[in-house]
């Protein structure tokens, strides 16, 4: 949560005369999005989100995301729309920035999901998949499966560091995950960074979902693996199985899930660990000690990795209780 | 800029339960306010500022400034109105921590205030003057002038730190300003931090003030002081006589000045850019490298007061073009 860029008042002016959303009342930079710039625009016609995209965000990547964000809303998805300017463009630039308007969406985060907002949460991706089908726009997975033994080869010393004895165990990992990564299940639009700040509820409703800035192709069950590392651990470690089976059931009230991916689960699941403890460890390393942003401790996916290694081990299944 | 308190779900909802203001629709941190943490809470029934109250800020003086928002308020000056609990409170507690909650104002606060901005920020500070009158709070200045001499003792190193010679500079203006500064002036409620982020504007009228957190008993001119450098110094350095006219000017609007304020201006000009000296020169030596609000450069002030103590030398009016 940050604010990147201070917008002085003749650069504001100067963005929203090519808009007709009119006149300015309100303009707070808010604590939300980690890699963007996000400030709170309320004009004389509604309520706004304006993004300033810094870095990792690559501006080359920004129409598809955009486009995706449109192609949901006029889909019936709950998520911000876009809003083009007078010549018809999703995307604008703020002191050489790229920066994007989108409606402003109610609804509340939650840090510590309850059971029933793990099923809210399962039932809103399954929508977001359904949704998102025959967007035409398509990004691979650069953070994917394929992706991954590439970017931990140079973090091999880091790992160590962290823990003696890590990296051989991550090695590992990433050799068994490649050998039982599934193939030919469904694949789609997904999400990729579907955890709990990125959802807002209403009511205990699951309301709507932002940040599509991690958005690609990828198996559909994928997505849910991620979800399950994000909204059904415990502050202690500890993977909630209730939680867990919660959203799936969500998730399968509006999309049934095959008995393939179903079987695939548990390797996704620890395969979306893998992703962000790498991402984590690659910041960890890279963030200066004065920077403005703490990067999250990769620590909390090294433990997430293990649950699902040793869940692994047991048989693959017993991790989502199918046996009880 | 900042929100250091994270605040969970369950702590939002049970600090909610002790308010008649409805069930909350948005809840997100906000980039306002250099000491506290301020989020915007949209509920059922209108939307607030939730602030919690961080360090610097002393708990046993809330009352006095919930106190003077409230009254401000009911005196028809545009600040945010406290809004009490169900059993009458303004201050309550969040984690430990004191919180209160107010009306949100719209309005946006400038960047680079125009001439124009300076003359509706003037006539908002004298509107704040007399709406402020009455208030049967009182909380001495701990950063007036009296105080300033203690303040510099310990500093006198970091002072030769930032640029060689400084040090005796600065003695030598504490005891100028000692000697010269004016008793008997109209005095009264100030705010003590009228900057331009802390004003608002609507339609280019000046709208609202917020961040009563200095607020004090002090000189009403020595408000204006504070006005006259936050206000009318260009980003080069120079004083901006025009800018400085139009604060007066705006300001004399509502409120005239005496003659005798009118002389003691440029020494009360001085002295509050001695006054954000001082406190920025104890944040830069106190803040830590790896803190997540950098502090302000003390060199700002520097510059000022050497604006000051030139004018000074020259006649101690020329500063804001009366012989023009």
């Amino acid at each position: 949560m940050a604010v990147y860029t201070d917008i002085t008042d003749a650069e504001l002016e100067a963005f929203l005369a090519d808009f007709d959303i009119g006149a300015p009342l309100v303009f707070k930079g808010i604590a939300e999005g980690v890699e963007n710039s996000n400030f709170l625009l309320e004009t004389t016609t509604g309520r706004f989100i304006l993004t300033i995209y810094e870095r990792r965000v690559r501006p080359e990547d920004l129409p598809y995301f955009l486009g995706l964000m449109r192609w949901l809303g006029e889909h019936g998805f709950p998520s911000a729309l876009p809003i083009a300017d007078r010549r018809g463009r999703l995307l604008s630039a703020i002191r050489g920035k790229p920066a994007a308007i989108a409606s402003f969406m109610t609804g509340l985060a939650v840090r510590r999901p309850s059971v029933a907002h793990c099923r809210e949460a399962g039932m809103g991706l399954a929508w977001l998949h359904q949704a998102g089908e025959g967007y035409p726009g398509h990004r691979v997975n650069d953070l994917g499966q394929a992706a991954w033994a590439g970017l931990f080869a140079p973090l091999r010393a880091e790992a160590d560091a962290l823990k003696p004895g890590l990296a051989a165990v991550i090695d590992q990992d990433l050799d068994t995950l490649g050998r039982l990564w599934p193939e030919g299940l469904p694949a789609g639009v997904v999400h990729a960074d579907f955890f709990p700040d990125n959802v807002f509820f209403r009511d205990g409703a699951f309301a709507a979902a932002i940040d599509f800035y991690f958005a690609c192709d990828d198996l559909y069950a994928y997505d849910l693996g991620v979800c399950l590392n994000a909204w059904c651990f415990e502050a202690d470690g500890s993977f909630n199985v209730t939680s867990a089976r919660a959203l799936i059931a969500g998730y399968e009230s509006r999309r049934p899930l095959s008995a393939a991916e179903k079987a695939a689960l548990p390797v996704l699941a620890w395969g979306a660990a893998m992703r962000f403890f790498l991402t984590r460890l690659k910041d960890w390393r890279s963030t200066p000690a004065g920077a403005l942003v703490r990067p999250k401790d990769p620590m909390e996916y090294e433990r997430k990795l293990a649950v699902h290694r040793a869940a692994q081990v047991g048989g693959g299944l017993m991790l989502f209780g199918e046996t009880a």
